[in-house]
């Protein structure tokens, strides 16, 4: 089973990281950019294959590892093999 | 207009971040993992409201600065705002 994970700042948490892509695309010339939120994303091949079992795994990795759940948001979704 | 754009490394270029993360989930004891690859998850507000030309112009940032295109793929998904 394949977990896609993606990993946001919340809202409000200074985000450095998008600020200078902001500035990077505007010098670059595209003007249309109200805002830029970086985050990341990870994906998971799971030998678990089922899915409530896998859900609650990819869980509890989020909370006790891939995100920093003071500043940050998680949201995955789980794809069967 | 929003864009949500995942940039993910190519397969075969090799991932210490991911490589990482697989041995950090290790030594917190879920063994079920057979692959982590880790990316890039970027939101964008864009004042275009067009899909055609929204979609030209996320192209083109992926292309010039988000992405490295020789070893890293983009996707992306525009949601009217």
């Amino acid at each position: 089973m394949k977990a896609r994970i993606k990993i946001t700042l919340k809202n409000g948490v200074l985000d450095p990281q998008g600020k200078a892509i902001a500035n990077a695309l505007g010098a670059l010339g595209f003007d249309g950019v109200d805002g830029v939120r970086q985050g990341k994303y990870i994906e998971l091949e799971l030998s678990e294959s089922d899915p409530k079992r896998a859900e609650a795994e990819v869980k509890a990795m989020c909370e006790q590892l891939l995100a920093n759940t003071v500043i940050e948001n998680y949201q995955f979704e789980l794809e069967p093999a």
